[in-house]
């Protein structure tokens, strides 16, 4: 499941009207401080520019000679896109190969499937420290259960001996996985708790892969699986061969929800005061806006038909961040599970216990709008 | 010739004899504090706390269950391993595909082929830039030399338009390339001038590569090749299977270099002055000692005959980064070395332009030792 095809940028270059001017080293530094790019930004484009100048400053028989090196370099990336598309059949083939590991997880989980003895030996765990562990957190609990009983305050009840599968698997790892974490909302809590499964299913031709998130009945929506959808490509890029490092997402597509009455967590209702140009009289109008949910995950921006025309810059911000979480989810989430769901496989960027909290989500807004217009 | 394999941080745990004690959170803090490490070793393992202590609050069912889904990560591992093999196998193949290409860009650099002009065309670039680039660095540099005539200073030879290949070609990558330039000292800088190509041989089973730095006769040493060999394992770890993430180097191998006389560039003579402890007089020795060089590369540090043993935290981190170099070069230095010359294909981290520059190198030490008895 994991090679290392990267994520798209989804960026395209921003085509200055302007003509080319030569400018020098100091000069272009300035015109760049004009033009209010980042320091990082400014950095890059005087290097780039020093590179430049030195390679202009060969000699013509050697600049040409690097230039028949680049038509090598363009061969290279042509037959290297032909390793990939044979690393990512290798990875549908596998994937097929993993299926009925992920399918029994899935019903361990569940509940569906209680396993046997023998499948629950760690030969390689020293189960010594856990079982420790678990004794010093049933005697605080019963300690902490009994100092609440002589403030007559109900202690909470334990989880249910009986319990079936593993409660809240999924919720928990949304829980310590950052990327989803942030993603996960307090009101989308409850729907992520009857998440069930996540599956890919990979496609060969043309590349790409789906995720599937299954989940119980619930009071939400009525569909049972929400689909995510990445179409991937394999080529050096027409214009910039040589930028050429594997596969990469370009596009992605989600699916509709059904949401029952009144339990779309995508949208808010804000109260706007709109105050009258002339009149100056006040009135407060309600509007649904987009809340902020995992579920916007399932309407990532709509990609322009046109695979040339350029993107505003805050959807390619979007629509980057997107490529990065499905890549995610399919690359470490889905094979990985149960160590995201124990902690043993949080990467320190997975693991944000110790991040300062954002700012906690509020579903209420409110603001104050001038129109010039408006019926009373 | 490029996957998500690691490089080995050569990294054991250290056990400590002591026995484990059951902390609480904030013991365990102040028992972290007190062992002196650092604040984010420190988050890691009270995060490694939080995260078992919830594990062990489950019930004893649901903990059985868990054990279940490592045994099915354990498998997934395990088939995991083959898929990398698989990778490796398809990357050996590749290698054998990329060859004539290397080759044919080894002899533009060396001067040995002269493309052709069909050769020279990279339909995709806009030379009109280069060119006009070209034409402003050198009126600059005519203009330049016409006031050093004035000032009766000799002009700068202009670089030989008959030039023979591409001159410094590698030399270029290495100052550009801010791993490689950390590398290489003001010593080697004449030594690396002679670097004619770096090759890469994969080996599939045991799997593993070998560098192959070639050089030009030169004043320095008497090899044409110098080697680095990496072994490399793809198998989960017997202690710690599900950490598995691929193939990983695990050991190194550097070659015997033939200096010349005196030309020894990784030793350097230090002068040291000893006090005899009862009689007070002082004198100076000299001592023969390692010098900072990029040729240490190929002295690596011994691994020990056994696996199991644990290795000196120095000797850990000497080789952690001593992999990734190996890695490094390998997987983007030898594959894409016309976008590292030009500068075209330098991530941030390549170029180091900007950084802060270290202390330059010093090739004389001295100091004052104490020595209990010296003969006079």
């Amino acid at each position: 499941m994991t090679t290392n095809e990267r994520t798209g940028d989804a960026t395209s270059e921003v085509e200055s009207g302007e003509e080319e001017e030569v400018l020098g080293g100091g000069e272009l530094a300035a015109h760049l401080i004009k033009s209010g790019i980042t320091r990082n930004e400014m950095i890059a484009a005087i290097t780039n520019r020093l590179h430049a100048e030195a390679m202009a400053s060969l000699p013509p028989n050697v600049r040409r000679r690097i230039r028949a090196l680049r038509t090598l370099q363009k061969e290279f990336a042509d037959i290297e896109s032909k390793f990939y598309l044979e690393v990512h059949a290798l990875e549908c083939k596998y994937e097929r190969m993993y299926k009925p590991l992920l399918e029994k997880r899935a019903q361990i989980v569940s509940g569906a499937y209680e396993p046997n003895d023998a499948e629950c030996v760690n030969p390689w765990r020293d189960e010594s420290e856990e079982e420790e562990l678990a004794r010093a957190v049933q005697n605080a609990a019963i300690a902490e259960g009994e100092e609440k009983k002589e403030e007559k305050e109900p202690a909470e009840p334990p989880m249910d001996p009986n319990v079936k599968g593993i409660p809240d698997f999924w919720y928990t790892i949304f829980k310590n996985v950052s990327m989803l974490c942030e993603m996960m909302q307090e009101h989308d809590e409850p729907i992520i708790k009857c998440l069930q499964d996540i599956k890919v299913q990979m496609f060969e031709d043309p590349i790409g892969f789906t995720l599937e998130f299954h989940f119980l009945p619930n009071d939400y929506f009525t569909n049972t699986v929400l689909t995510k959808e990445y179409s991937m490509k394999c080529k050096p890029d027409e214009e910039n061969p040589l930028e050429f490092e594997g596969p990469e997402i370009y596009s992605c597509k989600g699916c509709e929800i059904n949401w029952k009455k009144g339990k779309n967590v995508t949208v808010k209702t804000i109260k706007k005061k709109q105050k009258h140009k002339s009149r100056g009289s006040v009135r407060t109008v309600t509007k649904s806006v987009q809340a902020d949910s995992f579920f916007n995950f399932f309407a990532p921006p709509q990609m322009p038909d046109d695979p040339n025309s350029t993107l505003a810059s805050d959807t390619q911000a979007l629509l980057t961040a997107d490529f990065e979480v499905g890549h995610y989810i399919r690359e470490r989430v889905v094979s990985r599970a149960v160590l995201l769901y124990t902690g043993e496989g949080l990467d320190e960027d997975d693991d944000d216990d110790y991040e300062e909290e954002e700012d906690s989500y509020s579903d209420e807004d409110s603001g104050t709008e001038e129109v010039s217009d408006a019926e009373d």
